[in-house]
């Protein structure tokens, strides 16, 4: 007598088990440190990225602002197991962040992202965080020796991103004074897509969904602000480029947990 | 003026030209090397990776036979242009394959896979296979040389496979004879479920859809039948070493092209 | 007119500038966490990784004793330029350390090591490390999110070592109390061979060196002493496995900044 | 009683039995494909990294000639027990020849190269190859699928370097017709340093040894030329680009196997 209906797992591959499921269910919590580069492009190019029914901001909101976020995570699962086999726990990412409107009501909206472990490829899936696999490296800051910035003025961080062997930005940090905020632009609720095509040639996407998702609880540090120097280099295979640099905002470092434990469904 | 519903690319991340997306339209061409290495193992621990409306393989049909496969691969779009910055077109995979049956058919079905990069995932996605990330490994041929084997009897090749740092299979195989075949576990239509849990917690799957497909096209030189010498090994993660090995069948080695080229919607 | 005499370099490639240089000159800096495991194995597993003129420590001095150390490192030279680009700075460790004598004196001795970058190989071939690359990961601390232990009584950390795939060693490690010291069989100073055989066949070793190195500074927090859980595996590449757990002594944490500048030559 | 001057292992870690050595003892068997890209770059370049002895060779002999090789190996000792294990026998490298005269003959020497994986620096450090790790792609012939060239007038290979998350060179080489040879660059025995510091700051190299080798055997299939379009980016940490492409020569495909086992010392 085989299974039936029981498949256990909450993503694939799912079995009778589901203890080979690539990521388990929410909640996930993360800790980790946040180094966050606000910078303005053409608005026309934030735009092009904003499918319907999302628009972009108003005009006087700043609607071609920018951030670009390294992150240097743990994360797991409500179990913590992962913790102790920590390959399964450690991740860097690397992400762009926009602003777009929705039914009266600003969103923040992942554009692009680059993450270096398959379980958080497996929870972008969920999340619509569009993820390809990346080399991210951000400075840690560490209380001993020369070889780390203290998190105090004048902290210098570098952070990295490649992607097949190309890199496609860079940035050096200098911290100056603590701020009450991390930056504005990814400070709303995610407005995603979730999408995936049709496996029959010339028919509709079978999965076209939007999605609203957010922190379910949120602790950190004090923030501190800076400048930036970032540059991007372009790649036959991204786009990331095309979100010019004409004039930088400011930069952040910051400690956070998150929890993050679902979403819900707008359109 | 906003970009107005005209998104592009056949995967994320989505934008006005399509140049970023993960992977490009079908069809995919693929050209590389398989070791294929069948096995029986207990037919209750095929059933239940069998979710509804699946069953078993009736019992005179082999309903425990297992394949694992090895797979060095290159592959690209129609325009071949991943082929020469190889870097995008090159990955392995090591897949383990049942068969199932679905409304008096017979079907191949891959019940787990590894690969190395981040393209070959995101097929996945699409075709349903339920990829995660792994390091794999597989003696190639060459005609030159005592550091690799000629393709004649009595050539033996290695294959491994690890993930988050552990060694799951691990084989050795020996070719005797040319073959009619290369085994006949992984000789049907794929029967896959393409699968995304809801955003919103406690609600029914956002996508549990049961897809057929297979090559569009296919050539493939000379195939070797041989012997094996597999072991799985546990991980907390994987469930891999639950299909353990009962009753060795026979192993094969074949070079193959292939052209995928979408499928259909079952259920 | 060619160059006279004239490469540049600290080590290879040697070139006019010598800004190719896999590794700069010393000093080097090093920030980073440490997590230290000791145990006591079979007395003669130690003795026969000492060549002469090393011997082991006295009988009563725990001659068996071996340190299994983790370390998650940022580091860099006098010129600290590899922090703002931290692919170049950031490398993980674990090595195995036993103690040995020499003309009377106590040194401690590196056996194993694997890390995970270039550039802490070719540190390793000029301070007599015997490096190999391997996966090396261990939990690190954080003060916010569920996702991290904070450094205080009852926090758990995970730490893991794989090399060709196989994972070789796994701990976890429990904080129990602030410590004095951080362990005893890696407190002494290290007696290195530096060895290379002769590019002629047959012909005694163009290079079989004993130094004597260690930290030229060290700075260090509160270091914590706790248990351990370790687990040795064995490989056909590796003969960490043969230095078996016969009985545990402790297990540390702490967060340490070392620099390091030359040694000297003893034999 | 312990270890009387028993060492064994013919690298590091050296052990009682020999068994954990990075990399066992010659002879060395390597089978693989070599795409070798020859041009003329400025002489004195080539001249700026020949430590004396060694000389440029003559006007009239093309002093500014350098070849950029790639090769996708598979290699192991005599006991060939690595190729059933081939996470420990493939490997690949991009290295960078040019030439050079000593007492009135003419070598080849490798000035820069990277591979990626340690049992190659390892091998690197005995016969004097100043090795890093990199990241390297070769597209691979293949007879069957649109993925890969075949062997045949009009084949296009691409072939790419990366290290340390930026990419150095790209080359796409188009095969024309079959060649009595695959370049003059590389034709000679090479002419390598081994370099070591002293341990001590301020003393001269412990080791700065002249040494000649080649291979022991050779055997290859037809040999074909082509014409490359080479690109070399430039990096903080790399000098590659310093040997710009004056004037393309011709590029070759070929596919040979390989003995090494051992050289002399020369100085």
């Amino acid at each position: 007598m085989h299974n039936e209906g029981t498949m256990q797992g909450f993503l694939f591959p799912r079995t009778a088990t589901g203890r080979a499921s690539l990521i388990p269910s929410p909640p996930w919590h993360y800790s980790g440190d946040l180094l966050t580069v606000e910078y303005r492009t053409d608005p026309e190019r934030v735009a092009e990225l904003l499918p319907e029914p999302l628009t972009p901001v108003p005009e006087n909101e700043d609607p071609g602002a920018v951030a670009i976020i390294w992150a240097d995570w743990q994360s797991c699962s409500d179990s913590a197991e992962e913790l102790l086999d920590p390959v399964r726990a450690q991740y860097k990412e690397c992400f762009v962040v926009v602003r777009c409107a929705f039914e009266g009501r600003t969103y923040s909206r992942c554009v692009y992202i680059w993450v270096d472990k398959d379980f958080a490829i497996a929870r972008g899936l969920h999340q619509g965080y569009p993820k390809k696999l990346g080399s991210i490296h951000q400075t840690r800051p560490h209380p001993y020796g020369k070889a780390a910035p203290r998190i105090a003025p004048g902290a210098r961080f570098g952070a990295t991103l490649a992607a097949a062997d190309r890199r496609l930005a860079e940035v050096v940090i200098t911290l100056q004074t603590p701020s009450d905020t991390a930056g504005f632009v990814n400070g709303h609720p995610m407005a995603h897509h979730r999408f995936l095509p049709s496996i029959e040639l010339g028919q509709p996407p079978t999965l076209d969904e939007l999605i609203e998702s957010g922190g379910a609880s949120f602790e950190g540090g004090q923030a501190w602000r800076g400048t930036a120097d970032l540059t991007l280099h372009d790649s036959p295979a991204e786009e990331l480029a095309r979100l010019e640099v004409r004039e930088p905002i400011a930069a952040y470092f910051r400690q956070v947990g998150v929890v993050w434990n679902g979403g819900k469904h707008l359109a």
